[in-house]
Order: structure tokens, then C-alpha cells, then sequence
């Protein structure tokens, strides 16, 4: 079988860089372009010393004829970007990963007040599937472009779901408290990510609103079928890598413990990246650093009302780039798996 | 005037160090004995260089006839410690300061279950007062035994009392997120604290229970007047100092994010230990770095019926070992902010 | 072709679980038994999330009898275990890779001072070979038991033998100043270790001797000829992986910054785990986490008369399991760099 | 006494902010002043929330003539800007403290080499003092400009000067192996000091050549008397605060251990800032955290002829802001320790 000749728009950022890391190690695929405007010439490997001995590509100007050559392109470029050269490409058989915003709300009109830029493409949006494949695989197989989630929605969803759609809890009062490490603010130089400004300090940030916010409020009324009333909180950790949402929700449904924990494990025991814990026991950020697994766990503490669900992910990896590979994976009819076997790296 | 004389129980952990950074620079205050029976004989200076040139003492054995020649003896013990010599010593006319939880909760039958160990100084409640002195300062200067609050109650309490006292919000359906660096959890040696595990990894931890829950509970209900329902998940963050609480409420009375910040400015303006950010930012824990603030933000995002209360505070310093010296000084007709000048350490 | 059957002895540890983390990607070798005495009956997935999923292996008493099912044992013990253990079991024609010290100083008067323990097993030296491949690859393929180095000789060796065996530097006065993470310090519960005492800062530590550094005097001058004079300084980095070293020497023949350069790329320039960085450039620990790499780069500074080099590793990797697994490629004639491809993790 | 009248031009960055958070508690300094090009209007409190409540400051434009009411002006500054305005402050008689370079070397033929740009100033030499008081106190009373030192010639040149000025050691062979937090490269956005970038990496820097390397040579020579050979190579620690260098010498007269401990000892014994650690310890840099103390450590190896010495100080406090209080305090015949009584904040 021919591999599948990948493109990456807009490759140096960290979720470039963690594409590319994945990929090196993708039996059924091959980076045959990566584009960057500022880094023109510049090889990948000397951008990115880990890929030394790895890669020998180098960054070109992103150009729609040449990435036609490709079967799919990923796009790891700011908002905006994606949206401007879906057209062109899917309408060449091209299929497109957008790892940023741009298809990842349907109601536009919201869209566009969240990222304060019009959005020129409504018409594609039937080519258009949330690329989250634990609740949209068929559609993803379907579909010429894929909106990968955002970090936190894919946190947030897979910890969510499951009591939403059994229909366990209230709506209409969910409150997930998001953690994030500093990689997520992504490479550009910004006083407020400087080591010596994030180091040994911890702080909640976009508490008056947060794109991840209006993302996962669509999703979630999509898919349990009701409105749902979400109060999202995110926090900034100081680490690199690594995702924990905890969410809370008042039950109507009384479940017990037990019951709880049997419901998570039954919605993902086919699941290869999301893992519940075994009862009694708590995620941590570090048992998925570098890995593309989800790990949850779910509570009932003390015999009240509450119901409490940890959710853990790298954000670089099931969070961004290696959610863009499993996509790629179910695009192409390839097992989910491949090139994504990596152990999490502990400690 | 004459120097309060001041004797440590137990001060080979991270409060007792904290103490005597903070005391070594009290113009009032003076220490005279420390002790620990493990490391009878050690030079603190040994133990904690960063006081080398500073104290010229030694550890002793913990000796009731001795620490009677002290004004004030702090503990800074593990939990049943200051419970066993309180009665002794404060029939001596020597006032006490628990760091430790023996005096927290006035319920014993609560305290001993979370504490798994039975309460035998019940006699001594009278003497007592929670040392909260933004909220129970008068008590406090007329008391002879001050339960130094836990640093989670601490953060939680200071941020939710102004909404729960001005019936602002929903009692019954309270969420608490806490956040707390690893020094929270001492110095005892201790794999799951090791730096190799700890760093770049956040985790829950105490979903299914934490002994600060039934402190905060009892002070919340006797201080609001009504019952209080709260889940408290606290988490671990990868950071030696400070604690952050994100709080979550349903509000019953509709108050607008100005008249929020109105309520909790007009709640604190003569606090020295509490400062509310301005409207639109939010605290960060490098804020309060090694100083005794409390600093705190509210916010009603996107106009919805929840409040978000973020509340910050350095746990060694007004989390434990800063305010009880702020509790000392109260205890002594002193200006309450002798000895706690510092600024915090940024960057 | 018919796998390679692994047993682990010890592996509890960090060079345990990093074993099984290489392990269960490598293609042609599978992992049968692993033994902890304190743990048994624990499931490696239990005490190592991250391989939940992967391994559903138990920890079990080791045992020689079991032992010899393998075709392979790995010694991730403390020093003395594999001692014990090695003429048993390379006796009944299984092969043996301590990464432990027990067989790297063939000086055993010299290796009973350091370790503290008398040797027993002089008879075994002639089935040894020091497993750093980069400098003894042909004697490894026929050993039957494999001295893996210490990480610090590891990275240093590296570093110093191309200019040591190329006689271009004065032997008699070599300064290493090494840093390390503190996984290489291991998981025992330590209080100096707590995330509370190492974290934010640094410190040398071992001034007066570490066992390292006869390890590395001896194989420096078994494989330069001549007696060597080194001065080692080991220091503590606040960060959990990784390890670098500067090695400072005085050059006796004079070789320009390009001869230098040109030096170490024409050494390695086959090795697949040695990488030169280019002209002007620095290895940083972080272009190495989590892979099996070293990289290295000389200076001649200011023209003057001392060559500096600074080698990276990943203390667990290249310095610890990823090398004993290149061992075993070697020591079945498997390609060498079988189950060793990982991408280093950046960010 | 009236109290100093202190201005500060150049206040945004991690001197300024620290300079504020040590003259805060000086009981003689009052900030009356502090400059900003590009913060104008906006109060320091805002910009470094650990000062509010404390100072009531705006940052104003530079402003030659307002300085002039000031007593002391401190420059925490880019290089160059002290240079264009110390003769117009000191013809006024206010005095002058550069926490930059643009005095601290004498041969201005190096200098502009170094620093990339002429020296307009040569004519004010015979006002200046380089700011080490260990070494230069006499002067600095009588000077009206300090050149106040580099972070890492002020730890290396206060471990290294006892065995110098003993002719202990060879002085043409020197290392000097440094490490720093990531708080000495300042608060300016810069992609290699994110917090992703640095954060659990280790790496050398600058090795074909370090600004601070000149210096220490010409201040080294001209306190020993003769020609000083060094090899100089800075790293990076994952860290906000804290320097440590690593230095080695070899011993050209014979001193055992102890007499080597009593050099250092007799030489600092009457210092406030330097503390020599006791035999068999070792320095680490949170044991200076957040003070103005340099702890030294020496050590003669093995028995061998090599001299170690390891030093620490806190880059900001002793390698900048605090030393610049402590020169200070000198010139106006203050204490010299006023202000600078911080106990270092551990953990």
C-alpha cells in the first residue's frame, strides 16, 4: 500500500513540530511538505533539533499547487488561514485537517464573534465534520475536512458526555475548572509565558469568556439534544505539557457510585484512547505526557448530589496533533492505532 | 516594651522554618526555644541554612516546664500535639497557637472522624478561637488557645464569606476547585512528592474526601447563619508555594459584576491582609509569594447567574505560619501587621 | 524470527519503568517477567499508569529457576543484586545486563572502596564487557553479561574520548562538570529529593567523590593508553530528565575550531545514537528527552588553549535503559536500533 | 535623619522591580522617582501586583532634571543609557548606581568591543567605582558612580579572589563553570526564555564568549597582580532565581583542606554578605533566595591538586538589585546592611 503523502501548513509551532514527531514514527505515512512564510529555507531540523537525523525537509512558502500533491494537508496556522485554502484543496481531492478554529463552530454568526473575523465559507461546512472520533467517527470517515477539537473541548467533552447523553445529570448548571500547561499558549514571544513569568506561579486567566467556551456549549447541546448551561473556568499550570479539566454536575438521575463508574467504563471499553481509571483512583497529567490517550475518572464524593469527573490529556497530542493523526487514520481507512502507540513518558 | 517570648513545638517542617523567617524580623518578637524530638541537638542553621548568621539555636527536646517561661508557644506539630499540652500550658498563663487541626472543628465527633483519633480536650473549647481575623478578630484577642486555620479554609473562606454573609448566593450547591503547591503537603519524605513525580504533572487528589471539607462547612454555617452544601475537589500543582481557589456559586440575588466589586471592596478596604484586584484582573500566586496577602477577584461571566470568586494566597505564609503571627500580634495588642511587611518575591 | 523472551529484575525503580516503556514498542523482544520482592502481585499498570493498556504483566519474587526461561535478564537493582544472581543464570546460558554497578570497575579493590561491599564474583569479569557500544560494539556481541554504564561515564565518555583518543589534549588535568535531573536519583522516598527541596534550585553536590568518577578514570585509560587525571563535579538540576556535562581540557596539540569540529563528526559519524551538532551550535538536555541520543558539541573558546565539550543525554535513556536495550540489539544481532526510534519530546 | 531620596530610571524590568521590593522595607530610602519610556502613566503596582499597597508610583518619562532632585539615581537600563546622562546627575551631585555594564570595565577598547558600541564617557573614570564592597568598599564611599558588577563576576569573583590574592593557585588556568536562572536574561519577550522553551531543559550558552568573561578578567588581574587566564561557560537552569558557579583551579602551593577552609573563612569572617559554608556542606541556591547573601563552599578533591569552589547568590538580590542597596548604603555612610535583611525564602 502507497503511504499517504501528508502536507503541513504552517509548521512551526508546537503543534507542527509534535505532527512531525508523530509522523516519524507512522508506518502508512510521509511528510512530503512542510510550509512556513517566516521560515523559508530553513530546515526543519534546525528549528527543531529533536528531528535531527529524522527529517530532511525543509520549510517552503505555502503554495496551493504544490500541496495538491499531497492527500491531505494539516493546517497548524493561526485562525483564518485554514478557511482561506479549504476550498481550493478539497475541491482537488485534497482532504484538509484544520488544527485551529476555523470549522470547529458551525453557527457562524457565534464564530465570528469569538474570533472577530467574518468567516467567507459557510459553504463547505457539508464537507465539514467535528473531528472528535469518539462521538463522530462515521461522519469523520465521511468527510473531506476535519475541525479538530480544541484542548480543552476534547477534555471537556470526553469527561462529559457520557453523563449528558445517559441524561444523568442537569444540564442546565455544568462547571468544568480547565487546567492547562503553558505550551498551549503556543511559541510566540509573550512576556506574560516567559519561564521567569510562569515558573512556580499558578492562576485562572479568560474568566469573563473563552473560545473553548462557545465550542463546547455547541457540541454538547448537539449531541445530548438540549441547551446546556456551562460555566467554564481556565487555569494556567506551571508545566509544559498536559491538560486536567474537573468538572461538576448536579445528578437528577440518582446513580450510585458504582453505577457511575460502570457507565464511563461501558461508554469507552471500546475506545482506544480514552481510558477510565479504575475506581478509587485519580488521573494525573503525567500518566498521558506524550501520549495520545484520554484518562478520566469519575466521583461521587461523599454521598451527595454531586457528581465530579477528572479528565486528563496531553494537549499537544490528543489535544491537537495526535487527534489530527487519528483523524487522518480514519480518513484513510487505516487502523486508528497507527502511529500512535507511544508510551506516555513517566516520569 | 519587652519582646514577646516565643517558644516553637515541632519546628523541623516547612511552618517552623516559615515561622522563624518571619519572625526573625519582628521588631516584638523574639524566639527563645525550639524543639523537636528528632533532631535534638541540630543547629536550625544546620537544618535550614537560610537562617545561618540569623538564629543561634539549637532544637531541645519539647520540655512543658521550659516552654512555660515562653509568652506564646506555637505548634507546629503533626494533628494531637498541641491537644495534649494546651490545657497544661495555658494553665500556666502561656497562650497557644495550633497549626496544626485540634482546635479547627468544634464538632468532635466530626473532628474525630476526619482526624481518626478520639478529642480529649473538649473542656478546653472555651478558650479557644478559630484564628480567622478578618472574621473573628475580636475573639481572637480575648482568646488563649487560636485553631490556625487550615490554608485551603483560609482561601475558601475569605472568598466566599462576602457573598454568603450579603445572601448573595445559592448556600445549598457551593463548588470550591482548589489548587495547592507541593510544599502543602511538608517535608516528610514521601514518594508521591518526590520532584521526579511531582513536577510537570497536575492531579486531583481527596476527590472522595479531604479533612479541610468539615472545617470549611462548620465556618460557613456558623458565620452565614444556614447550612452550607460545598464540594471541594483540591488538586496538586507543580510549584513549591501557593494555593488558589476557584469558587463557583448560584446566585439568588442578582447583583452586576460592578456591584460585586463593590461588595468585596467594601468588605476588605480596612484589611491589611486582603486586597481585592481591580475590576478585570485577576490574581496570580507569584502575587502573594512569600508575604501574608490574600489577594481575590470576582467575576459574573457572560452575564449568567454564576459567580467566580478566585482567591490566592502563599499556604506557608497566610496559609499557615504568617497568620499566625498575624494571630500572635492580635494576641498581644500589636499592630496586626508587625513582622508581616514582606513584599512578595516576583519574579 | 522468534522474539526475544525479557525478564526484569527490580522494577519498581525509574530504570524499570522505562525499560518496559522501550520495551513495548520493540518488535523483536517481549517482556515476560518482571520481579519486585516488595511488590508482588501488583500489577505493573497499577504502579505505572502510563503502561495501563499496554502490559498486563504482574510484579512477581524473582526467581532464578523462572529467570531461566528468558533469553535475557535485566538487572534494574541496587548494586550487589545482579552479583548475585549473574553466574546462575549466564551458567544456564542466559545473558546478563546490569544497569547496576556491579561489573563496571574491573578494579575490584577499587569498586569495593566505592560500593562499600567486598566482590564475589571475580571468576564472571572474562563473560563481561562495559556495555558502551559507541567504544567496545564487537566485544558486547559475545559477552554473556553487560556492564552498563553509569549515565554520567556514559555522557562524559562520549564527550572525552575523541579528543583523548586523538591525543590532541594534556590527560593529567580534565575537569567534567556534570549536571543532572533528578531521576537519577531514583524513587526512594528521600526527603533532600522532595519536590519541595529541589525544585528552584541548584546546587553541586558529591564534590568530595562520586562513584562515577572511577568508573570513568578507568575506561579512559584503558581506551586512551595512559593514566588520566580527572576532576568530577556532579550537580543537581531542577528538572526531572536529562543530564549534560562540560568537559574542559587543555589542548597539548593544536587543532583549530573546524579541526576540532571536524574531529568528532569524522568519530560518530556512523553511530546512530552519537550526534555532532553543527558549528556554533549547543546541545540543549531537552533535544534528548525520552531518546536514546547523545549530542555533543566542541569549542575551542577565544582561541585559547582549552577545548570545551558539552554532551546531552537522558540520564534514563542513553544513560540507563535505552542503552541496555541497544545492548541487547547487539548482543542478538538485532539491528541496534530496534524499539530505540522515539522522537525526543519538545516541547 | 532625613531619608535618601532615591529615583530609578528604567523600572520595567526584573532589577526595577526588585530594587522597588528591597527599598520598600529600607528604613532610610525613600523612592521618590521611577522612569519608563514606554510605561508612562502606568502605576508600578499595576505592572507588579506584589506592590500594591506599597508604593503609590507612576512610571514617568526620563527626565534629567527632575532626577536632579533625587540623591541617588539608580540606572536599570539597557547598556548606554547611564553612560548618556551620569555626567549631567553627578555635575549636579547626585550620585549614580548602573546595574548595567557601562562602567565596569576600565580599558574602553574592550569594552566597545564587547558591548558593541564607543564609550562617550572615559572622562568620568575618576569617578567610578566598580560596586564589589568585599573588595572596593573604600572607594565605593568616595566614588560617585558604582558600576555595580554582573551577576556572575560577583559570584565568581567572591570565590575565586582568597585563593588569588593567597597566590594559592595557577592563575593561567582557570574554569569557571556557571549556572543561572532564567530571571538573569530579563522580562523582554524572547522565544528561547517561554517558559515551553526552558522549563525542564539544561543547556551551556555563550561559549565562544560571554560579556561578563572581560570583566572578571580585568577585575580578577587587577586584584591579583598579574595576568589571569579563564575559561568562562555559563548555562541555564530551569529556574527563575539563582546563580551557582562551579570553579576550578589547580593549587601551585600546597594548602590541605582545612587550611584552604580557614583562607576562606579568615577572609570573609567580618562580611555581612558572604558566608562561608561550613566544612563538608555544600551551597544550593535557595539557600540565598530572595537575599543579598553569597555562600561559598571549598573543597580540595581526592586529595588531589585541583581547588574547587562552589558560589551561590541570589542574580537578582547580591548580582544586582541588592548589592546595588548595599552600595548604596555605603556611599551614604548608612549601615550596610539596611534594607537587606531578608531571610531567604526556603522552601
Amino acid at each position: 500500500m502507497q503511504k499517504v503523502k501528508v502536507g503541513i501548513v504552517g509548521g512551526t509551532g508546537y503543534t507542527g513540530v509534535e505532527l512531525l514527531r508523530l509522523l516519524a514514527n507512522h508506518p502508512q505515512a510521509e511528510v512530503s511538505m512542510i510550509t512556513s512564510r517566516s521560515e523559508e529555507g530553513v530546515a526543519v531540523a534546525d528549528m527543531y533539533p529533536n528531528l535531527r537525523g529524522i527529517y530532511d525537509l525543509q520549510f517552503t512558502q505555502p503554495d496551493s499547487e504544490k500541496l495538491k500533491s499531497c492527500d491531505i494537508v494539516f493546517f497548524a496556522t493561526p485562525h483564518g488561514v485554514a478557511m482561506s485554502m479549504a476550498d481550493d484543496l478539497t475541491s482537488a481531492g485534497v482532504k484538509v485537517i484544520d488544527l485551529a478554529a476555523d470549522f470547529r463552530i458551525e453557527d457562524l454568526d457565534v464564530w465570528s464573534k469569538w474570533y472577530g473575523m467574518p468567516h467567507t465559507e459557510a459553504k463547505l461546512f457539508d464537507k465539514v465534520c467535528y473531528g472528535l472520533p469518539e462521538y463522530f467517527r462515521d461522519n469523520i470517515a465521511k468527510a473531506m475536512i476535519i475541525a479538530n477539537p480544541g484542548c480543552y473541548p476534547t477534555s471537556v467533552l470526553l469527561g462529559l458526555l457520557p453523563l449528558l447523553k445517559a441524561g444523568v445529570i442537569d444540564p442546565s448548571n455544568i462547571i468544568a475548572d480547565g487546567k492547562s500547561g503553558v505550551s498551549g499558549a503556543g511559541r510566540g514571544a509573550n512576556v506574560a509565558m516567559l519561564g521567569a513569568e510562569m515558573s512556580e506561579s499558578f492562576k485562572a486567566y479568560g474568566v469573563s469568556g473563552h473560545r473553548h467556551l462557545p465550542e463546547m456549549k455547541e457540541k454538547l447541546t448537539q449531541l445530548s439534544g438540549g441547551e446546556v448551561g456551562l460555566t467554564f473556568v481556565p487555569h494556567l499550570v506551571p508545566m509544559v505539557r498536559g491538560m486536567e479539566n474537573s468538572i461538576y454536575a448536579t445528578m437528577k438521575t440518582d446513580m450510585s457510585q458504582a453505577e457511575l463508574q460502570q457507565l464511563f467504563e461501558e461508554t469507552y471499553k471500546n475506545e482506544p484512547f480514552v481510558d477510565v481509571m479504575p475506581a478509587g483512583s485519580l488521573p494525573e497529567t503525567r500518566m498521558v505526557k506524550g501520549s495520545n490517550m484520554c484518562r478520566l475518572a469519575v466521583y461521587r464524593p461523599q454521598g451527595s448530589s454531586q457528581v465530579v469527573v477528572t479528565s486528563v490529556i496531553d494537549n499537544l497530542v490528543k489535544g491537537a496533533a495526535g487527534q489530527a493523526v487519528q483523524n487522518m487514520n480514519i480518513l484513510f481507512g487505516l487502523e486508528e492505532t497507527l502511529g500512535l502507540t507511544q508510551v506516555a513518558l513517566l516520569p
